[in-house]
């Protein structure tokens, strides 16, 4: 029977001031239990393993060296979190990590002072981090701003936005680059093969060459102390010539696992008064775990396992996944037109494009954390002909706002967006929920606006945009698995603008635009049996609406219930657009939207998350019978 | 008297196809009267003239070396593109530049084969152009893919990402950076600073160091006639290690105005079929028109002006600018309140920040063309106890829109958001139209989401800006000009989610978001005028709503008509989610929301758009008269 590990030393520490207490020989035991913690608590909960292995030293380090909290440690994407949190008195709950009314598994400023900044989106940090530093200096303070973003993360244009104003603006900040050659997919683009360049085929930097490169930037007392003046002639090579250009001083690189030169170098930064400097860190994700170190992936992240076999414990799926069937559909028409071609901003495997990629190498493109070039792109893509499928969640689509609005809508290209992760999405919490999607793309002129009401009708709209070739489209699905229905073998083109009725009745209309659909039905049920006759229909389409259907459904029932899973805004706003511009209302209806509620709904099991924002088959039920003017209550219990 | 330039060349040349017929040695004066001719349309149209000044050189050489339309020519922002239209076939409508029913002032698809993408916003050239060469890759072909970005634009995370990507994908395309040292403002940040060290005090590329620049990617027959192999060895310098290391060749610096060079080096790099490369090519802005190069910002943007003086013909102005207005608040309310700091992404003049900047020159930030730094910058700022305003136009903040949700949304930060040019913007047109920004925002839970609906009123929202500390604001203000109402000496702080009433009536209320509050009060005058008694209110809020005010309104008039300038998903969104969710709808109605309809509405005169867009005081009487099954016609004629 496995254990719980033994953390004699952890124990002891509570706070970054108990590690501040500890001699530096004990640091490596140190980190050793705190592996083991943290292995020991993910896998009781899943989350995110491998980066957090990858910086056990360097959390330890940085704690040890810095003053935090007033030295502002920001983790960039937060998935790397878990020793901070151990080490940041939140011990205690690590087991609770992306539970109900758990920790985050992000770090978040309302959790603890040691989080100045919550990031979950990647490559925040240094822009965060910027901004800290400034208000540093025009306080007159001199605290440590320190921002740890990973490779991977420096694909993205802001992460560059954000060097590009550090170097020019010439405040004093630390970035450490986490280089594990490794985000969650392998990495791409001509930035992480000049970090491989850097780091291949030389040694990391000694101590005595760290202290060569930090001369050039101390003050001369150290200087001298450091190296003689002749070592500084030219021939001197220094690398990371691309951060130097833009106005860091670069360090590096340096082993992020040996604590003997992590310390140094950190305290040698930290006592140097000049403008910002890019420390190179070189880590392995998954490290001193062995099955992490082992898997593609690197355990990035896990469902709960056993720690002597690594095995974890997926629960058995009943249905495909969204994610599965989406690119299993897309795969069968792909077959069949050549000019379909897949596009991921670095997550292949989390929108299925991994598959299509296998099918197809030659027509898949992952351009890194890069959004908004990912959106633009595609569009590029478009005006020769080619159809791409631009695969981005919700809540990273976001990041390519401007992108679908100018160089997709406005020229009116046909790219297709399919959106994975709509709606809320449980243990990864508000950051990542997929709330606003249709909000911000159905205000768009010339967008088509779907969304799956089931596993068969995503099938549908993928051959559906597939075919649609006359501008943007968008089609969004949940996280997670299908309602089990039964596929058809390919899918149907649908009629741009049609819904579909489910089920007639007479009294009550719930009116479905999404995955909450089975939600409908089953509270259809019930109102049925409760002597309300209810019509169930999918609206499939934000944009254009189905105006026929909607207006029948207006003029048939007494009760008019709009079902989403998105913020208001979206395809209840358009559909009371729609009924208040026709007239439809000045001579009443009990028409009652049902949207995510106006707050951020924190990380939970999806169907918690739903019931808590009144978007299950009780909540549906519970909306009619107050439209009713009936005691909800009263009426439920009958039913 | 002056007349138009005698351009007896440039009149034998209607496409590129006539350009290429020519002798090399004619280009010299055909750039003269391409030059002259441009000035001379744009002294009756107004218009960015510097920009365009700049390339006259540039666009001759590449249409003269290229065989466009088939190769493709991306001109990244669009600002430059005068000469480009006048040679490819639009000669005879370029005094209809930014005119209704004229030329877009931007390269767009629909107005010419020779724009292979529409381009307004900054930095999405590469995107676009890396998408065309991959299909054309795709597709077996063998065209040239030419992207021609300026230095401003290279501050952009957009382009980063894109370079990032095209030096790893290894596709052949050739990207311009035309440096001249300026965008709008003056340059900021590293990159910047690079270009100015790569350029400065070094004489331009010489054919023969270009010659060996290029042969090292030139076929091995051109590299032993281009230079001798121990030209090669080592000490050689290239310069533009940055592009570099990014994957990209770099070709230059390179006398962008110099023919003699710029055609061999072009025809070097088309001939080279190698992955990325990148010309380095220095222009001057405004170049070869006197009052554009000697003013500070080069001519950028000009009204009407006169050829032989420069002189602009800028029309009176009635009343200060909304620009102007929120910069003087903003230095009444920073004069006592030292936290206030202001942030602008590159327009430091658009936004009024620059009079701001004068005031208080340490809290005024300018990152950069770096919309989503900006804001989350703005954010870390905030974490520190700062009051940042982040000041971005209505369409450009879509280019923060992630940065917004994730980063100050979801952290509840009071970052303040000033949002300028929001509605429609005239000549600009659809590419700059702010019409997104209310439904966007307000679907963001915990945002406050004002409008001014007349420029006392934005005074009163700087103060309450200032004021509040809770979490994020934003507040919008149309383009132009205010409506010359008497402002208060100073702002008052209002009351969140509280509007106002500024006429009573009994049958009709005219609930206003926004600039349209002018158009509603008129409005009213006709229908009071008509027997029409009419309330006109002042929504001040979409977020929180005064709900009280609102649902009085319904309940004390027979016909609501919401209006804003912006898109569905805004402010009569939130109002219909309100009357439906409270069951004010169902006992009947006449609520007719007003928003921007469905189209990217083309550029013209503001006030002919509005018209257009049925938000004017006509269009708002029109409403209400159907609303009560009048005859629209009749009643206004009857008004």
């Amino acid at each position: 029977m496995y254990q719980r590990p033994d953390t004699p030393l952890l124990d002891t520490v509570s706070t970054p001031a108990d590690l501040r207490r500890l001699p530096e020989k004990d640091l490596r035991q140190l980190a050793d239990e705190l592996r083991a913690e943290m292995i020991d608590a993910v896998s009781v909960t899943g989350g995110h393993l491998g980066a957090g292995l990858g910086v056990v030293e360097l959390t330890l380090a940085l704690h040890y060296v810095f003053d935090t909290p007033k030295d502002r440690l920001i983790w960039d994407v937060g998935h790397q979190c878990y020793p901070h949190k151990i080490l940041t008195g939140r011990r205690d709950r690590i087991r609770t990590l992306r539970q109900g009314d758990g920790l985050s598994g992000f770090t978040k400023r309302t959790e603890s002072e040691y989080d100045p900044f919550g990031a979950a989106h990647s490559s925040t940090s240094i822009s965060a981090g910027l901004g800290m530093a400034v208000a540093r200096d025009l306080d007159g303070g001199s605290n440590n701003i320190i921002s740890v973003i990973g490779d991977g993360a420096m694909s993205a244009g802001m992460a560059y936005e954000a060097m590009n104003n550090a170097g020019g603006q010439h405040s004093r900040m630390i970035v450490i680059l986490n280089d594990n050659d490794m985000s969650i997919a392998p990495p791409v683009g001509a930035m992480s093969a000049y970090l491989a360049r850097l780091v291949s085929g030389r040694a990391y930097l000694s101590l005595r060459d760290a202290a060569k490169q930090l001369a050039k930037v101390l003050p001369r007392q150290l200087q001298q102390k450091a190296a003689r003046a002749e070592e500084y002639a030219r021939g001197f090579w220094t690398g990371g010539t691309l951060f130097e250009e833009l106005g860091f001083y670069y360090v590096g690189p340096v082993d992020g696992h040996n604590l003997d030169h992590l310390l140094p170098v950190l305290k040698n930064v930290r006592d140097t008064h000049q403008g910002p400097v890019l420390i190179h860190a070189v880590t392995r994700k998954g490290k001193g775990y062995e099955p992490a170190e082992n898997s593609a992936d690197k355990y990035h992240g896990v469902a709960k396992f056993d720690v002597v076999t690594g095995k974890q414990a997926k629960p058995k799926a009943n249905a495909p996944s969204y994610t599965r069937v989406f690119a299993q559909s897309l795969i069968q028409e792909a077959e069949r037109d050549e000019k379909i071609v897949g596009i991921t901003a670095a997550m292949p495997d989390g929108t299925g494009l991994d598959l299509f990629g296998e099918a197809f190498p030659k027509r898949i493109f992952d351009v890194g954390i890069a959004e908004q070039h990912a959106v633009t792109f595609s569009a590029g893509l478009a005006t020769e002909g080619y159809k791409p499928f631009c695969a981005i969640y919700s809540t990273f689509l976001q990041r390519g706002y401007d992108q679908v609005v100018h160089d997709v809508a406005i020229q009116s290209l046909p790219v297709r967006f399919p959106i994975d992760r709509a709606g809320l999405v449980g243990a990864d919490g508000p950051t990542h929920a997929g709330s606003f999607d249709t909000a911000y793309l159905a205000c768009l002129p010339g967008f088509v606006v779907m969304a799956a009401g089931d596993e068969a009708e995503l099938r549908h709209m993928v051959a559906t945009a597939a075919a649609y070739d006359e501008g943007p489209l968008s089609f969004r699905y949940p996280r997670g698995e299908g309602i089990g229905i039964e596929l058809p073998q390919r899918g149907e083109v649908l009629e741009i603008g049609r819904g579909r009725i489910l089920r007639e009745g007479t009294k009550v209309a719930l009116l479905s635009f999404g995955g909450r659909l089975r939600e409908c039905l089953a509270a259809a049920d019930e109102l049925d049996a409760a002597g309300l006759s209810t019509t169930v229909a999918d609206a499939r389409f934000a944009k254009p609406l189905d105006e026929a259907l909607i207006l029948r459904l207006a003029r048939e029932h007494e009760v008019l219930v709009l079902v989403e899973e998105g913020s208001v805004g979206g395809f209840a706003s358009h559909v009371l657009q729609l009924l208040a511009t026709r007239g439809v209302l000045d001579a009443g209806l009990k028409v009652r939207p049902l949207c995510l509620p106006d707050t951020f709904i924190e990380h939970d099991k999806p169907e918690r998350m739903y019931a808590q924002a009144g978007l299950d088959a009780e909540g549906i039920m519970k909306t009619v019978f107050q439209a009713l003017g009936q005691d909800a209550a009263a009426g439920i219990r009958r039913a």
